[in-house]
Parts: C-alpha cells; sequence; structure tokens
C-alpha cells in the first residue's frame, strides 16, 4: 500500500537547464495524482517510467504558467495513447477558459471526457474520495487565486486479534460488528470490546501540497500534522523581501510552518533561478526543521506504512 | 559569418526520454530565427545555451501539438526576461486564436508586442529580409495548413580586385559602380568589365525547413539547390503506408527529395517514437543520399563560408 511523491519540477517561474517547472505526483494505492503540470511535465512523467494511464485526477494550484503549461501537451498525448476514460481536473475557476481554448484548439480528436472541477472556499472542503482516500483543497495566499491540497488516506476498517476468534468462538456477525467498533455484550453479561479485540492495520497517511504562498497563520491549522509536507521555497531569507513582495515564502518560513504544524517531513521547492544550489535552501530550512529535504526532479519520498501493533 | 542549424527537438507527436517534439534554430550572422516550438523548447535553448534575446522572428510550421507547446512557456519567460523589442511570429491563419488566447490568459504583464504574420500561398513567397538574408514561405502537404521556409543569405556586394585599384587608378566612384555591377568605360575607350575587376566574396548559403509532409513533385522545386535541407522523416519505408495514411514522409523519401532536388547535406528529424534508434532512419537515407544525418537534440550542422576565390 504505496503513499509517495514524486517530484518532476523544481523551478519556479523560470526553468533552468537542470530544474523543470512545478509538477509532482502522489501515488496512493497505485493511483496516482498529478499536482500541477509545468512545461515539460509529460516528459519528467515519461523519464520517470510514471504511466500516464494512471492519471485520472490532476489538480492545478493556480493558474499561472509554471504551473500549467504543461497541460497542452500532456492532454494531447493522452489523446494520441488511445485514452478514453473520462480525466477530472480540480482547479481554480479561471482554469475553465485555459481548458475552453485548449479544447476548442486542440481536442477535436480527443476521444475522452475532461472535466474541470472548480475548486473555491476559504476553509478547507472535500473535494475528492475514494474508498480508502480522500482529498480536500484549502486557500493559499498568491497573487491570484491559489490552492493547496490535502491528499489522506481515510482510516481503515479495523481488524481482529486473530487468537481471540477462537479464544471467544466469534461468529461471523460478531467479528463484523467488533471490526465496525461495536462492543459487544453476550447474553452471559460479558462485554466484548471492540478497541481491545481489534486493532488499526495501519495509521492512515496524508501529504500536504502547498504551492505558491506567502506565510499566514491558518495555514498551519490548514495542515496540521500531515506525514509529509510540499511547501514552496522560492526564495531565501536575504531575499524575505521580495518573497513578501511576489507573495512567496523563503526556506525558512516553510520551515517555520512545518514545525508549527508538527508535520512529519518537509520537501521544499518552487526555487528561484537566482539560486543555482539548492543546498542552500536546504540549510536554511533545516535550522529551524532538521527533518527539511530540499525536491530534485526524479526524487521519491515515500511515506512508510506504520502499524499500531496488531 | 556564421550559418547554423542547432536541433532542439527530434520527436514527432509523441516525446521520449531522449527526444523533444519539434524545435529549432537557424544562426544566419548571429541572428536566431525560432523555427518551430514544441513542448519544452525554452528549456532545450538554455540547455544549449541560445540567447532568448537573440530571437526576434520565430517561423511556426502548423498548428499541431508537437510544433506550437512550447510558445507558451518561451513567451511568457521573454517577458520575465524583460523583453520590451517586438516579436514577430511567421505561421499560418489558424494560429491566431492560439496566440490570442496565449495573450488574454496570460499576457497581462507583457512589455511587448507580438506580431503574427499570416502565411498562406500556394507559391513559394518571399516573407522577410534583412540587408543580408531572406526568408521565404512555400506550402506543404499535411493534414493542416503547413509551410516550410527557406532561409537563404542574399548575394553579397562584389569585392575588387586590390590589386587592380592601383594598376587602373580607380577612382571611389569606379569602384562602387565596379562592386554595383556595371562595367566602365574610360575615356581612352578602355572598358574596366566588374565581372573580372571584381569577385564575389562568398557564395550565399540557403537552409531549407520541411516540416510535416507527404512527398510531392513542387517541393523540389521550392528547395532547389539548398546548401542544407531538413526534411522530417516520421516513419521508415516498412511503414510507408501509415507515413501516406498521415501525410508524412520515410527516411528514403525524404533522402529522394535531397538526391532531386541537389541539396548538398540533409538533415532528417520529427522520429516515430516507435524507432528508438535514429540509425535506422539514417541507414535507410543514406542508401539514396549519403549526406543524411539524423538529427539529435543539440547536434549544430553549420555551413561554412566557402568563397569564389579573391
Amino acid at each position: 500500500m504505496i503513499f509517495s511523491l514524486t517530484t518532476l519540477g523544481t523551478a519556479s517561474a523560470l526553468p533552468t537547464v537542470d530544474r523543470f517547472p512545478s509538477a509532482h505526483v502522489l501515488n496512493v494505492h497505485e493511483r496516482l495524482f498529478l499536482i500541477d503540470c509545468g512545461e515539460g511535465c509529460q516528459m519528467q512523467l515519461r523519464r520517470y517510467g510514471i504511466s500516464f494511464l494512471k492519471i485520472n485526477e490532476i489538480f492545478i494550484s493556480h493558474v499561472h504558467g509554471d504551473h500549467v503549461f504543461g497541460i497542452y501537451g500532456l492532454l494531447s498525448t493522452m489523446s494520441l495513447l488511445g485514452r478514453s476514460a473520462d480525466l477530472f481536473i480540480y482547479a481554480p475557476s479561471d482554469f475553465g477558459p485555459i481548458l475552453k481554448s485548449l479544447t476548442e484548439q486542440f481536442g477535436s480528436q480527443f476521444k475522452y471526457n475532461i472535466v474541470h472541477v472548480p475548486v473555491s472556499g476559504k476553509e478547507p472542503k472535500l473535494i475528492f474520495e475514494t474508498k480508502s482516500s480522500e482529498v480536500l483543497s484549502f486557500p493559499l495566499n498568491h497573487r491570484t487565486g491559489c490552492y493547496g491540497y490535502l491528499f489522506r488516506e481515510k482510516q481503515p476498517r479495523r481488524n481482529i486479534h486473530k487468537y481471540l476468534i477462537e479464544k471467544h468462538s466469534l461468529s461471523l456477525s460478531e467479528i463484523a460488528r467488533l471490526k465496525d467498533g461495536d462492543d459487544i455484550e453476550r447474553p452471559d453479561g460479558e462485554i466484548l470490546r471492540s478497541d481491545i479485540m481489534t486493532y488499526l492495520p495501519y495509521r492512515p497517511r496524508s501529504f500536504a501540497y502547498c504551492s505558491d504562498t506567502a506565510p499566514f497563520p491558518k495555514l498551519r491549522e490548514f495542515v496540521s500534522g500531515v506525514d509529509l509536507l510540499y511547501h514552496e521555497a522560492t526564495f531565501l531569507q536575504e531575499t524575505e523581501k521580495v518573497a513578501a513582495l511576489t507573495l512567496h515564502s523563503t526556506a525558512r518560513q516553510a520551515a517555520q510552518l512545518a514545525m508549527e504544524a508538527g508535520a512529519g517531513k518537509l520537501v521544499i521547492g518552487h526555487f528561484s533561478s537566482r539560486y543555482k544550489n539548492s543546498a542552500m535552501y536546504e540549510n536554511e530550512a533545516r535550522e529551524v526543521f532538521p527533518e527539511t529535504y530540499a525536491a530534485r526532479e526524479g526524487a521519491v519520498f515515500e511515506i512508510p506504512l506504520s502499524g499500531h501493533g496488531s
């Protein structure tokens, strides 16, 4: 049951020789969520051996070119590869006209539906769910409507301790009820407690994506306790003023948020082309939050499954 | 006085790990002409150290995604780099709506003008010229309006043989007239012939770009005698039927054209993703036209200056 993030691009507005614009893939149980789609995204997917066909949901943080210019090529290639499954794109409302012109000008051969689900709101909002996972959107603070996304596994159904089945001669219906969290009172008055008879097979994992944003207090609530936090770090503290002016963050500010939110691990990216060496970002952030990692193209950050005991 | 072609992308519709979509730069005397602009073009320009600022003219063969999807990122980056000079884009008329949506949706900050010059016509047409070079468009045969481009140096002004200046005591005005190709009759009846007194400092060089096209007889006239011919070779002879169906060419057909047109050198590209090894294209073409070279990303094909003697 994999839960991992692959970085496809770490550049900000100006790509460099080594850095592609923003794009990431979150693999949740082999379902791939594409998050942002900068230019060259389709080439990066190929480079890192990621199947286009497993992507049915795309999440766009905001409509600045370095986060969306790859959508033209990706959607066209999906068509050339014979896609027929619906594709859902979660994006702010101003993505609508872009999708419209894309399909009008290049989509005449497309054999699949593209559904734009507008993202909005001032509070976290459930926008997508499967049986085992869900996605919430939350607002960020940037120069245009910009949203972060929280991906998390749902609480799994509890498992029964095998040795207790025989000990208590449990029936199938009793097992089912205990797994659902119900306590059972037997005819002889014995109480079988669900929290003792069962256990969570694993602890649900979570990932929050904070694309372009200036820091703001509420953000720490939105991403509170995530296992893995991606946060942009376009600038360093020495260029904090430029960050403030352009509504971006510094590496230190990203780390500050990770610490205050109690995140497990912080991945930073969206680096300004003025800094060639991403170790500078990593070093600055680690002074505040040691578990910080500067993303690089192709890097995979996996959150291993951890059980609550069996 | 450089005259060279740099290949930025050799893929056809589906990019691969090693191949970017179509994009090329022709350097004529340090003036850079960008020809087609597939996705990732701006990254490739950076990778090969080509200055964005030296590009003032872009030539688009046709409006299929693999030839234009890089225009979004390139034009945005030109803006971010502070461009103020006008940019001219020579492209078929259906490029108009694409440019319109691009500037409406992403161009609010652009500080430079973008001029779309529509390309059309059934015969070669002069569409651009400087003092020393000119560009002609000519129609190709593809599934949508598609144009090739012929870039050539103009006939340079003739140079005077230095030793004849003294011998004939030539005046400045006589020298100028001889350089302009006029013969001179002196008062004593002596005729000074321009073709003897002067020489061409160099032989004008030419390059023709034949993007997506099925073969057709007139094409050999359009590119007759070029020093360097780029021609698409999406398929091999074994997949000739697919080529015919999609209005593309095989490597052999490209070579046939090069031979019939009397080209100096043939560069092939736009390779189908089904053939990983471009040597197969090169081998097939060389059976017909030995001076064939399969392009690869970053390859530079230079036409050296060759004089007519001095």
